[in-house]
């Protein structure tokens, strides 16, 4: 199999050679199923220091799970979240937060995955009026599918306003990492200290085989959680290759240099494409995301030798993604040939 | 840490080393996430070879997530599943086969975990009658959740009655290569081949980091499968790395390997403790599963030593089951020590 | 249309004049919807009457429809009911309380349709074990479904139980007043007084056009229901006639006459029947149903001349139910037509 | 209780005498539960005679009822439902829709409560990508939330896109009376006539006391419903009582009579208040509602005098309803009041 490198998704790229180590290592002999093992144990210890003593966390297969049980966590079938129009959970989920959930989704549209206090404020109104689905959580996305990054103020501004009606801040951190990295500030900062109340943390764009976790701000909220897990399909019985991936992935800023290196393969690549004539990009390269208007006639040549996404057919928008394993060497290929196609 | 085995379940051995091997094996460049690449086509090549051409297998998870995908596929939320009161989807997944398919479970009271035609028939009645759940699917496992094993001839009258009223059959296979081992028959044969519509074939308790396979009899069962199973979170996006396990598992008799030798101990220990006064077993030593009354005070101290569970309190009966990585040592001290506390 | 009567179901009857006239009442002008009515604060200062105070009553369309709120008030999905296995909710709702609520209903057999403490205690186990459902609920029918009556004593003994163990205790009622007609009690004192949490009060079939109520012992429980009432697809948008139903029904003891006088047919009928050669009753005429075995080739003759339902065929058992507008003379052409189809 | 009749909404309205006659010719002995009773029978004859001999129609409670059966018929719950943002389905449900279909609601922005094919066009993407939600129904409301009509050629270009594609089409006629009344043409005209595949019909706001219709423009359609509308808790045990008001309204053109007079009202209303300065119409008066901006300090003394809701708080909008009890005096009325509190 020939060695190929695109840029379709962090999620196509391989696992990190140290989280594969740490998979082997926790190989060794028998150990009781469902978490109540060591290497859970230990990653649930580092989560603590990571987050703060009073979190709670809970390990799952994927992001889908995460968000669904979050959602459940928090929430009653006659609910409402409200969530951007571009979030995972609204158009990349096939409706699991509806089907597992039963609460409604209310989408918030924005042309840069980040939602504001002012958009949110539109959907709250109905407070006691039976006949409307009742707005019980705010979701947003870290850093947003769109590759553009909320500041510590921002999330701290709509965490305020969303306590004060009421409602719990559901952050979507498949990609916090990056964030965390771009902001050169810590997991929590941008999460849990700035007022969100359950993080759905992501592993397998970052360098996992697979694993997400879910970390609660307080306990209290999180009481239901294992029986929720485990009702939405999410329990691992082998917990421990989940466990050892996680606290591998949190020692030694592994996270941080896996996300940092992404971002800055996205920083050069932005700055590269944006050089080239008949490349227009359409978003901030905040992370590991690039997003450019680019000829049609030139997506399925290039797409034949580099993987990538049309993002927005209509607009010709496309995305590239870098990733932990992405090389300066990739970047240079992809550009030439992008060069040569357009000319 | 102390390399441990124990006998609580086949879910606490550890990843075969054949399948971590595998694993690196794959994890070599990028790949198209979500089952478009080329481990996936290979795995599902295997797949048919295996179970028939006309098969089509979808890699999720879990078997929780296996089982309620397969229900959901063939039934409605009015229908009815007919299954064992011990099953494992009535008893061991927290409700998942409800919440998700909205369908109700008929438990059949056995004693062995396995039923029988005249059992089902009890709740064959109500077709057409709006008021009553509408039974659609029967469910049984292979090997039974206590150890024992349906013939082929057992499975193909199942089946053959169940067709003739318009009802489908699914295979809980979470230990189907314990059966096939024991019977000395092929996957194939004690499942599709004997009339069984869509079976959950298990991976993790034969020697997998994590991963199990839906096997649908025919293509038309499985139109809206993909979108269940995404539906239902379980899709994983490195989808490579289940594929990869599961092909090694199929090639060169891993999977017989694996199960023949965990049979193998299961005997040997069945045949050692029967031996032993205050020790008596409940149930044929089938697969790789032991049940035993022991006298209620040994419990502690022997879990003390070795991890196992108890199966029925009130009965004081204990489940002991064997894996892959079982050895004839491990009996031996497990046995001396249990005569030790029996005396 | 010839003017039939008979003894297929009590909700097979007409409606009571009386409740008619009190609809016709209620139509005058126009009245807001979704219960802010005066019809409607009247029924429910009706209800706290009759029950407490500290109850609280919702109005709903039918049985199915209160059970399944109730349910969904008390429980998570993750939970599981206990109930009778002749209970409504587990045979007749074709799956509703497991499709709206989630929850597993683990059923208890019994021949009488009562359960006692010893069989709900069968299924208290598991609590903590996330692989099971959690039981959060028991839920009694009175009168039961095979026309036998708890006794305020069997009650109590279940609720306390119950409550000691964290459960709820759900009354399904839909033929409550013919229980507390028999026992010659309040409608409080086998319910809420007795210790029961929600009761589903049935009003269908003792009289009403359409509607149920479900009463709640605490505000507490009931804080949600507005909103699981309405996405449940039970809120009515003209409030005020299921109201003055209720009302009128409670109103100079119109339910206790009705049941009453259902219960005194039931008795008269399984009187005269019992004393017919080949006719076996299999229940005890507690309250407005009567149970029977009768030769098989007589069933389809006696059907053609008054309506009612086969129970068990393979027992050929059948069900007579009496209604407030069964006449005495309805019962000896029964009984003469029987006699004549027996020779 | 002083005679009073407001703008509130139609559903305020009383029910028509004629409809509670026919309630009182059917309350005549017994009748087999259910729906398979004389009345019931003959309701679904006039359903053929109305709608074609190959429609079916099934009888529940109410709108949301209707609703939500006819998207569980038609779709599974991975699929998507695009409707106006202003549906019913959207805002008025309190999430009914998501809970029982799984389905995830697509809304588009709309003014006037209408959609086109060009705003459906919008989601008509991702089709056979497991990761959105699968759009398989478009749901339009006649007349709409908004009292707007659609006329047929609009009904049937968007019938005609959506399958051409392989949705099917909904209706949502709670008011459709009013619509035909407004358009002069024939119900099935502006619907299965249309190309209409399920239409939920409305008959509680035109003088019904309570029920609802869903017709199915082919019984292949229709297959499930009955055990649908079971598990949804939506069918009557004393069913006669609904169909004999459905009977009712169909014969003798009542549904015509109630639903024209209400339009007229609304004209008039419409034509009266327009002429008041400070009050300005924000919709057309096509059908029984007229939508108008006020000021803000009079809504409230006038709300005290007469029933109506707000409709959009932010811009001082309101909405009256007529219904078919509504006078030419309560109109005068209403604007004599009106007018005095504008000076």
């Amino acid at each position: 199999m020939k060695q190929l490198r695109g840029f379709a998704s962090d999620n196509n790229a391989s696992v990190h050679p140290e989280i594969l180590k740490a998979i082997a290592e926790a190989n060794v002999g028998h150990a009781v199923g469902y978490g109540d093992d060591q290497n859970t144990e230990q990653a649930q210890q580092i989560f603590k220091q990571c987050f703060g003593q009073q979190t709670e966390t809970f390990f799952v297969y994927n992001g889908t799970g995460a968000n669904v049980i979050a959602i459940q966590a928090l929430t009653q079938s006659f609910n409402a979240v409200v969530c951007a129009n571009t979030a995972h959970i609204n158009v990349d989920e096939c409706g699991a937060p509806e089907k597992l959930s039963g609460c409604k989704l209310l989408p918030v549209e924005t042309n840069n995955g980040k939602i504001t206090v002012e958009q949110i404020a539109k959907y709250m109104h109905g407070f006691g009026f039976e006949h409307h689905a009742q707005p019980k959580m705010v979701s947003i996305t870290q850093a947003t599918e769109l590759g553009t990054i909320y500041s510590i103020d921002e999330i701290k501004a709509i965490a305020e306003y969303v306590h004060s009606l009421g409602l719990y801040l559901h952050m979507d951190g498949a990609r916090i990492a990056n964030a965390a990295a771009a902001l050169g500030c810590s997991l929590a900062d941008i999460s849990i200290n700035a007022g969100v109340d359950v993080l759905s943390f992501g592993g397998t764009k970052n360098g996992l085989m697979f694993g997400e976790a879910i970390v609660f701000a307080d306990p209290k909220l999180a009481e239901s959680v294992k029986y929720i897990r485990k009702q939405s399909t999410q329990l691992h019985s082998k917990m421990r290759f989940i466990s050892a991936q996680f606290a591998r992935l949190l020692q030694n800023n592994l996270w941080l240099d896996n996300a940092g290196h992404a971002n800055k393969m996205a920083k050069l690549l932005g700055e590269k494409v944006s050089a080239v004539e008949g490349v227009e990009l359409t978003q901030r390269v905040d992370s590991n995301g690039v997003f450019a208007i680019i000829p049609k006639e030139i997506i399925e040549p290039l797409q034949q030798e580099f993987f990538f996404y049309v993002w927005d057919e209509h607009r010709s928008e496309v995305r590239w993604m870098t990733s932990f394993d992405t090389t300066e060497e990739d970047i240079e290929q992809f550009v030439t040939t992008l060069k040569k196609l357009l000319k």
